[in-house]
C-alpha cells in the first residue's frame, strides 16, 4: 500500500513549532512505516516572513534558522521576509494547518485567529496548541469545521502534553460530569514549590526565568489567566458549556506569601493553582481558578513541580485522574503529531 | 435529524450485564438527546437461556429477573430456557453484539470466543469487557473484524473503568513506548491494604469476598492471572507486541506474609502486584507480574484500597499516568456504553 502524503503549512516556529518540526524529522521514517503517512512541510510562517515549497521545505535547514534565532524569511532561495502568515495560510495549497503562534488574547487572539479562519474556510483540517483562537471563538470555529467537512482538533491547548480533552470529549461520552479539577499550568506549581523549598518571591521568579518556563509576560501565568483560558476550553469542549473567560471566577498567585506556602507544606498540603468546574444544574457550571493546599488525599495532592494534571469526576466511570510529568516543552509539542495522527491515522 | 437505532444483543448478565442492562435504561434519554442514538437491546442471553424480541426487550424486565437470581430464558412469552448465547447470536439480526460473558481461560474462552467469532463473521460489531476472547485470539478476532469491515472494542478488558486501552492506542499514537506499569487488579490492592492495616490472610480474604471484589475462583486474582491477561492484552493492543499468556514472567500476591506488607507499609510504600512491559529491542518487550513495594516518589505509590492505574513512559509525550477510583463496578459496565459511543457517536 502506498504512503499517504498530507501537505501542512505550519504557522509560528517558536518554543513549539521548532520542537514540532524536529520531531517531523525525527518521526519520518516511524510514521511512514506504521501508519503509511508522510508529513511533508510546504509552508512555514514566523512573525518576520515565511518560506514555501510545494515539493516540501528542508526540516534541518528551518530548525537550524531558528535556532540561530533567525527568520524562515531568511529560508534559501524561497524565504520571503515581511510576508505574513494569514497570506500564507490563504495562498498556499495544503491539507492541514499548524497553528503554534503564541497565545495573543490581548490582540484578539491575532495573528492565530485569522490563520485559522482562512484554513478553515478554505478546506484545510486545522490543529493547534493555540489556546486564543480557542478560547476566543470556540463555537465559531467549531461551526466552520462542520460547514467544510474539516476537522479542528486542538488538544495542546489544556494540559501540555495530557490528552486532558481527548480523555473528556472521547472516553466519558455518556457520562454526566459532576466536576473537573485540574491544575493545567506548569509554571504557577514549579514557583510555588520553590516558594515551599524557603525561597523568597524574586528567587522563585528568577529561577523559574532561568529554567524557561515563564512566559515573556509573566503575569498571564502569574494572574491566572492561563489556567483560567485552560479552563474555559475544558468547559466548552468537554462539558459543552458556552464559557468564556468573564464567566470565571479568577485569583491568581500573586498575592500569596512565601511563609503561607510553607505552612501549608508542613501541614502536609500542596499549593496548586487549581481550576474547577462545578456542576450545580442540569446544563449548570460554577467555573474559579484558585490558589488550593491540596492534602494528600487529593488525587493531585502529589504533584510535582513538572507536573500538571486533570480529575474528572463522572457518574458512571467513576473518578478518573490523569497526571503527565513534562520536564521539557516536547509533549506540548507532540499535541500536534498527536492531533494530526487522531485525523489521518487509521487505528 | 431522526435518532439511528442500534439493535444490540447482550450476552451475559452477571456482574457487569445487569449493570448494562440498567445503564442502557437510566442512560436512554440522554443518548437520544445528546448522541441522537436509541440503544435497542433486541436479544439477551445468560447460562439458562436466552430471549428474543426484534422490537426491543423490556430493560427493567431483564434487571428485575436477574435481581431475583432467574435466568433470562424466563423471560415473559420470549424467553427460552436451555437455548444457548451462540444460537441466539447466530440466529438473531442486531448490529452489535455485548459479550459480558465471565472470562474462563480454561474453557478456550468459552463460550465468549465462539460468539464473539459468529458475531464479527456476520458482520455485528463487537463491544467486550471479557479478557478470555482477546488473550486468547487478539490476533485472529482484530483480523476478522477487519475483513468484514466492523469494529471490535474491548475497552473494558484492561483497567476496568479506566480508558487506558484507548490512551495507549490513540493518544500515544507517534511515539516510543519506553514502558508500561500497571496496577490493573482492584482485589489484590485491597487484600494487601488489609494486610496492611493488621488483618491475616483469612480476614483479609473473608473482607475481599464479602465486599464482592473477590472472583468465584480467588486463585484467578491472587495467582495473577487476571494481571497477565490484562498485561497480555495492553501488549498487543498498545505496543503492537504480540505476546500471549506464557511469555510473562507472573509471581501472584499468595506467597506475601503480613509482616512483610507492613514492614513495606511502615518504610511509606504500598504494595501492589504490578504489571511491567519494558522495552528491551526495537521490538522486543519484557513482561512480568511481580508484587513490589511502590514507594511514595511512584506515580502508582498512593493508590487507594479501589483504585487502579497504568503508567505510560514514552519518548515524545512525557510520562503520563491515568488513575480511577472504581468502589463499585460500574465503570466496568459502563465501558461497554464508551466502546458503543467510539463506534456510533460522531463527536
Amino acid at each position: 500500500m502506498g504512503a499517504h502524503t498530507v501537505n501542512i503549512v505550519l504557522v509560528g516556529v517558536g518554543n513549539l513549532g521548532r520542537r514540532f518540526t524536529q520531531l517531523l524529522s525525527d518521526k519520518a521514517a516511524h510514521l511512514k512505516t506504521r501508519y503509511s503517512l508522510v508529513l511533508r512541510l510546504v509552508g512555514v510562517a514566523d512573525s518576520r516572513g515565511t518560506a514555501h515549497d510545494p515539493s516540501g521545505l528542508d526540516l534541518e535547514t528551518i530548525v537550524r534558522i531558528k535556532t540561530e534565532g533567525g527568520s524562515v524569511g531568511e529560508y534559501p532561495s524561497v524565504g520571503k521576509l515581511q510576508a505574513t502568515a494569514v497570506e500564507l495560510v490563504r495562498d498556499v495549497e495544503a491539507n492541514l494547518l499548524c497553528e503554534a503562534s503564541p497565545v495573543n488574547l490581548q490582540a484578539g487572539g491575532e495573528p492565530g485567529l485569522s490563520c485559522v479562519r482562512t484554513a478553515l474556510a478554505k478546506g484545510m483540517h486545522v490543529v493547534t496548541p493555540n489556546k486564543g483562537p480557542i478560547v476566543l471563538a470556540y463555537r465559531e470555529l467549531v461551526n466552520l469545521a462542520a460547514s467544510h467537512g474539516v476537522k479542528l482538533r486542538y488538544d495542546g491547548t489544556v494540559a501540555g502534553g495530557l490528552p486532558a480533552l481527548y480523555l473528556g470529549m472521547r472516553d466519558l461520552r455518556g457520562a454526566t460530569i459532576e466536576r473537573i479539577e485540574a491544575v493545567p499550568n506548569v509554571v504557577t506549581g514549579y514557583i510555588l514549590d520553590q516558594l515551599a523549598e524557603g525561597a523568597s518571591w524574586e528567587e522563585a521568579l528568577v529561577r523559574a526565568q532561568e529554567s524557561g518556563h515563564l512566559e515573556a509576560d509573566p503575569n498571564w501565568d502569574l494572574d491566572g489567566w492561563d489556567t483560567t483560558a485552560k479552563l474555559v476550553i475544558l468547559a466548552n469542549a468537554v462539558l459543552d458549556y458556552p464559557a468564556q473567560l468573564e464567566d470565571v471566577s479568577r485569583e491568581g498567585i500573586t498575592g500569596i506569601s512565601p511563609e503561607e506556602v510553607r505552612r501549608e507544606t508542613e501541614r502536609g498540603r500542596v499549593l496548586r493553582l487549581l481550576a474547577v468546574a462545578e456542576r450545580t444544574g442540569t446544563r449548570e457550571y460554577e467555573l474559579r481558578v484558585k490558589p488550593e493546599a491540596l492534602p494528600k488525599t487529593h488525587p493531585l495532592g502529589h504533584l510535582g513541580s513538572h507536573e500538571i494534571g486533570v480529575v474528572y469526576t463522572t457518574d458512571i466511570y467513576g473518578t478518573i485522574t490523569a497526571i503527565i510529568d513534562e520536564p521539557t516543552p516536547l509533549p506540548s509539542a507532540a499535541t500536534m503529531l498527536r492531533d494530526i495522527l487522531d485525523i489521518y491515522a487509521t487505528q
